[in-house]
């Protein structure tokens, strides 16, 4: 039986580095055969989990917890078997540790091999979703990595049952348990000692608020990997059609306005606003969308809710959009350019030239040409499995797949050459 | 002609964000032929810079620079030859930007390239060596980059004259000027600024001492891309012959001991050491070499140094070696696991499964069996210019050229395709 010994933060990070070494060289069989394992124990404790759950949503509803926070902390019979079935479709994924990704011989007679390895330690500071836990876990251990997590404390009890049924399957599987780690009961001291354990933990992964990312961005000596914050631009050209602006703007709004690949701002050219406004207004109001427009966009359509400067950074995350007439393509570009967050922007345009400029110019993740903000998704785009949308330049940028959980190495291999 | 206008370090790093944007759109040619030109410029202006050089040089000497810090610094017409002959070989590279690394149609049809594209601005502090003003320069031209220096203090109107030589240079080329930035002349407010500019500093690259990057690494909000510390260690296995583990000791020690890929720890096997200290002492110590040894090693060769605990932690940069017994290669492994920068470590073997163990389990950027590590170098890699080693594991790992300062961006183009 596995259980979590007394010690600081510090020991459970260390103890992290010192798991990462097996679990990094552990066959693509054993690393998919344990994942099996955890999905199964979880599905196997639906009763202890909810009963968990239930200890931290009746300790949020005393401290006033928000509705949707406490719908993002809850889990259910059907939500447990969604964690334990997203389990199986990590360890169905390929490994994607020793790919040889190049290869020289140098003059001499040194042959090079660059080969993907696991990081070592994946840190994850997030909020209280216990299915943060279970889905940055498998994403780690899959490619290799121990990890060590920092959850919401609302989840508390949550995630250390989770941690609990899932370092229990790895030792049954014969993986070792300690390269699942949490520093939950440490609280905010937890996440500091993640933050400061550079030459440790090997990448930091915060998932939630915009103030939580650039806490650990601006805290953290670790190397940490940004996702999330979309501020998405859908701009709809002159020659746009309507039945695309339409079409498109509405399902990049209205089919999940929760999430980071929803639009935010529509502009649109001004030689198409009479043409284009009215109708796409009335298509996002007939949808129950809120539209934050600009005068001329007032003027051209009923019930639009005058826009403030906030409205062009806001990222709504929900049924609320921001919509601006713009002078013309540099109009729209000059804006992307200061109010973007550069995970998604999509152009509506049958002028090839316009579509290509803006392809070209426009500095994001994932910049698009008539079609909709929505597919940018590590689903989509067919990663298989979605650690996150990455919104910097560094390492990975878009949808970030079991891939971007590698580094390299170089092999070098000779016969006693010595450098001329 | 271009000068520096006097504004604020912010300013400047605004004016490079600025001037990103066109110089990420610069075609090859362009970007090829304002390198030229800044070459030809540089030569040309030998008087004017060595004047200036002097200048730090007479500087230096009042604050008492020691003679290798003087020497780092000091620039005669030959060296200014090289400054330019260098820019020229970057400008030969083929361009990083651009080439289409992934590509793919979804279902639906939307189709998906990722391409490689500019970071955007990249940002240098170093120290005062003013080679890396105008290498850091290329390098970031080439690859479509703007650049914000930050050189040491000492070097101020070296770096000064080459800035202004080279903005002169691309504004006469078409090239915008602007895209080279120093905040030199704003002292430590200037690596402040360029720490804190998240978001418009894109990749920030320091250059020089431990302090130095360790000071960069925990104080810088931007990501970092940390290049460098090396203690390399070569371990020498009960199977070593002598004629490899002689030769190849030798060569990494003593070819060019003041860089990073030079050998500072000789790990031997206890069962090869009667068989290999003597004789690899000696030929060290004809070389020139103080080799700093624990007792075993004392007492199988003459004239060893003591060495203490500090010395296996120590990057000597100096014809010092540390040289240390070890039961066996787990005890290799866990003295490199507890010693290494992660930077180039060796093996000496002819036990194939050994040297297989070494390769998969040590977690450097560079692993090795039965080469001197001196190898580890872009231009030895064939890369063609040397950004620098990366010991760190996101990005870029090992020996960068010019593709590691480029990040990626997808380009989705559809027909109206919305997400189901």
């Amino acid at each position: 039986m596995t259980t979590i010994a007394p010690t600081t933060a510090r020991d459970r990070i260390l103890l992290a580095k010192d798991a990462a070494r097996s679990v990094g060289l552990a066959s693509d069989a054993l690393k998919r055969d344990a994942l099996l394992a955890v999905a199964e124990a979880i599905a196997a404790s639906v009763d202890e989990i909810v009963t968990a759950n239930a200890q931290d949503l009746a300790q949020g509803r005393a401290d006033g917890l928000s509705e949707a926070m406490a719908d993002r902390l809850r889990l259910d019979g059907k939500r447990v078997d969604s964690l334990a079935e997203a389990v199986r479709a990590v360890a169905a994924l390929p490994d994607p540790v020793g790919r040889v990704l190049d290869q020289r011989t140098i003059p001499g007679g040194v042959t090079l091999q660059k080969v993907s390895v696991p990081f070592g330690v994946v840190g994850a500071i997030y909020e209280a979703r216990p299915n943060v836990t279970v889905d940055i876990t498998a994403l780690a251990l899959r490619s290799g990595n121990a990890v060590v997590l920092r959850g919401g404390t609302a989840a508390l009890h949550s995630n250390a049952t989770l941690v609990r049924i899932i370092r229990a399957a790895l030792a049954a599987a014969g993986l070792d348990p300690e390269a699942v780690q949490t520093v939950d009961d440490f609280g905010r001291e937890g996440a500091r000692e993640l933050m400061r354990a550079r030459g440790i933990v090997d990448v930091l992964v915060p998932r939630g608020s915009a103030a939580l990312i650039e806490t650990v961005v601006t805290e953290s000596s670790v190397p940490v990997i940004e996702t999330g914050a979309g501020v998405v631009h859908i701009v709809l050209d002159e020659s746009a059609p309507l039945e695309w602006a339409r079409d498109i703007v509405v399902n990049a709004k209205v089919q999940r306005p929760s999430v980071c690949n929803a639009v935010e701002t529509v502009l649109v050219h001004r030689a198409a606003a009479p043409r284009l406004v009215g109708p796409v207004v009335e298509a996002l109001q007939r949808s129950g969308v809120t539209v934050h427009g600009d005068a001329e966009v007032a003027a051209l359509a009923p019930d639009v809710v005058p826009a403030t400067e906030a409205d062009w950074s806001i990222e709504h995350l929900s049924l609320d959009l921001s919509m601006h007439v713009v002078d013309d393509l540099d109009a729209a570009l000059a804006h992307i350019r200061r109010y973007s967050t550069h995970h998604t922007e999509s152009i509506i345009t049958t002028d090839d030239a316009n579509a290509n400029r803006f392809l070209a110019e426009v500095d994001s993740a994932v910049v698009m040409a008539n079609a909709s903000t929505r597919f940018t998704d590590g689903g989509e785009f067919g990663f298989g499995a979605e650690v996150g949308i990455s919104t910097q330049k560094l390492h990975a940028r878009g949808p970030m797949g079991l891939a971007e959980l590698t580094s390299t190495k170089w092999l070098a291999r000779g016969a006693g050459q010595v450098r001329p």
